[in-house]
């Protein structure tokens, strides 16, 4: 086992990761910007680096400084959290020739991943379900109509170097092929440095649902379950499940199946997360796999007692899966706790955090890097904290969310608390029926409640 | 179910109660001294009303004053918490003549149980194993001699109104027997208003295994496992877990089922604890019941996932209980925090909390009433917080534990945080090998660690 880890990462994800390797006996050292030298995660590592001004690109994306941050301190492995370079190959391949575990897949498997579509073609060949579409890039808009014709109106275009909801278009018939592709070109081109596009049939009411899994270097593969993050805003998820509502046990298999057979054939290494969107008659296809750990992986934890973050340090360091059935326990709900002001648009909301009081009791969770005094930064992510809840059922779990949400106490700065508290009391929630639309075409926040 | 219930308690025990009913959607009523009124149970009830002044006997133990608080707020209900008037049979009894529903047993129960000898002689009547001793109140050094020489020295007196190791006295032959019994009737005379004494096996090497039970006013009765509270300081519980260090599915069963068949026979309702003495050869022997919620009752919550104050609140507006089989998941741990200084032969120390940040992430639990600014009151027991965690196993939870331990920052008082740190590290503890003594006579904290 590594003795030290470095965590190329701010805010809770480094916490997260922190913890963790206390509780294995694994020293840790924090990086930061100056603009997060008093964040807890500098406090709570055991060394720390400044490696640079705020800008995420002068530090926490500087792979140099990085690098030369784990030489200083002798650290054996690096944890990139999620985010910044955690799927970035080229940071995976430095590594490798610094001689410093990657907590993560080697750099091919980023690569592989990472392109969207090459993801697709090789999920096909693996016998996953995916969405009926171009078997790679639109090379013409006469190529896109004939492919749509085959599959049917509506379809989307989408950047294979993609995400974020970024290059893609949808098209409700023929006539808006040609101005679409033209769009999603555009903006893929402006936004990753990549025109190229592929087309996919576009899926109605559809949910986002995942499955966590995890390979070792021995070429086993296991699945941790789903989680739901059909509530999303802005291609942003706002609050995340487990289990999916209305999932079945044969459906879970089904799709824990895909999943694990698509990593075992690549001979996936290192924890990862495969999205499928499930539709109205529960058919999934698979959408994109990650190739880290994710903001929502809590609930997973919660409902199978397992530390994440503990599988992944394991089997970066070699150690085989311990294989046993998958057993879930209840249901957790995880709410994102961002400094954003939902009556204005969700514009961020940065400054001091005056007071600060975390809700607590019966399997309430909170991962946070905040405190009473904390400065939120500007120059990051606008979360701030996650807040789990889990119970027996997901009828309880909503409650128990409610009553956690209503303990928090942050002043100082504006949050997304008063969203998040409606969203527990609206009736598509409450009832499971929602996708992955409904945040930003029907749920309505009230701004002035009385 | 009721729509609204007043708490008859403080501090952490009234805000989780409170947490339960609000997830039930319960209305909440606290009552407060004055030494209270920014107590966080008081901020986050519905309604609060002060009952007096700052000593328990004009507040928390002032009966009429409870009663009239709950008139005038048409509360329907009163949880007593732990403590105060959780096991006073008037408080109960004047609640039933006042058309108050209390959440815990009948007077008449409370009673029978309350009197140790008399809770001794009906539990052997149940067949549930019991130390062997006197079967009723010792009248004369004589009759203790002769009862000593049948069951074999050593053995202890131990009055019959008894609780927190006063009235106890233990011979190791026959030449103490008559001195240590005036002292044993003259220390419970002192204590207790009673004399009465009784004679028992003393357990050498004992260790403290309680089943946690739950009845019905349908006469069912379910148990939800063990929990070890051998680790004591002068009778005072500083650590809990579940499940029990050694303890055996069989073992389990037996001792279960044991606590089922006496709290069925008697027709038990509400939540108690049946408290045993397990001894070096997995022996076990009836100590005492307790006929309320304990302040360890969440490690019991955290393996079994199950809200006890909930079922608790239940069965008191006389719902069924649905049975269903034991399930217990990994192993839990509570730290109590207490107000105290190991320092100093855990002295008392009250006063301004001026910084406090509550330790989070996987598996980390916190009931506490206290905040940042909050002044803990000199009036009232040293307890500020628990700290639970569980994880999949013992080791794990205790590395849990020391993470979380470590996280947690309290400053502007002393803490027992130092001691609960070090008992962490001992060889003894994390092997399991303790029994009630262990911290009293072997454990040596160490004040100065460098």
């Amino acid at each position: 086992m590594f003795d030290k880890i470095l965590i190329a990462n701010r805010g809770e994800i480094a916490l997260r990761i922190i913890r963790t390797c206390r509780e294995m006996g694994i020293k840790t050292v924090a990086v930061y910007s100056t603009a997060d030298e008093k964040s807890l995660h500098v406090k709570f590592a055991d060394e720390a680096v400044c490696i640079g001004p705020p800008a995420a690109k002068d530090s926490y994306l500087k792979i140099p400084r990085i690098i030369a941050a784990a030489e200083i301190t002798d650290a054996k492995a690096i944890h990139p959290g999620y985010g910044f370079l955690a799927e970035n190959a080229e940071f995976s391949r430095i590594c490798e020739e610094h001689n410093i575990k990657f907590i993560g897949p080697s750099p091919k498997m980023i690569d592989t991943m990472g392109n969207k579509s090459m993801a697709r073609e090789n999920m096909q060949k693996y016998g996953v379900p995916t969405i009926p579409g171009s078997t790679g890039i639109i090379t013409s808009p006469e190529q896109a109509k004939k492919i749509a014709a085959e599959i049917g109106y509506p379809v989307i275009f989408k950047a294979s170097a993609g995400g974020g909801g970024r290059g893609m278009r949808i098209c409700s018939d023929e006539s808006e092929i040609e101005k679409q592709l033209v769009a999603a070109r555009n903006e893929s081109e402006a936004c990753f440095g990549s025109a190229e596009i592929y087309l996919e049939k576009f899926i109605v009411e559809p949910r986002h649902v995942e499955i966590q899994i995890l390979g070792d270097r021995h070429g086993q593969v296991v699945h941790f379950g789903e989680r739901d993050c059909s509530m999303q805003r802005r291609h942003q998820k706002m609050l995340e499940e487990s289990p999916s509502p209305g999932m079945t046990p044969e459906l879970r298999e089904k799709m824990g199946q895909a999943a694990v057979n698509a990593a075992e054939t690549i001979h996936y290494e290192g924890a990862g997360t495969i999205e499928f969107l499930l539709d109205r008659d529960k058919n999934f296809y698979f959408m994109e796999m990650n190739t880290r750990i994710q903001v929502e992986h809590p609930v997973t934890e919660e409902v199978t007692n397992e530390d994440l973050i503990q599988r992944q340090i394991e089997v970066a360091a070699g150690l085989p899966i311990q294989k046993k059935k998958l057993k879930m326990r209840g249901h957790a709900i995880e709410c994102r706790i961002n400094a954003e002001d939902p009556k204005f648009n969700f514009r961020p909301s940065a400054g001091k955090v005056k007071a600060f009081h975390l809700p607590g009791g019966h399997s309430v969770r909170v991962d946070t890097h905040v405190y009473a005094g904390y400065d939120v930064p500007p120059f990051y992510d606008s979360m701030i904290a996650k807040l789990i809840v889990s119970a027996p059922d997901r009828k309880q779990a909503i409650h128990r969310m409610k009553r956690a949400l209503n303990e928090f106490v942050i002043e100082g700065i504006q949050t997304n608390i008063p969203y998040q508290l409606q969203l527990m009391d609206d009736p598509n929630f409450i009832a499971g029926k929602f996708d992955t639309k409904y945040l930003e075409n029907q749920f309505k926040f009230n701004p002035d409640p009385t």
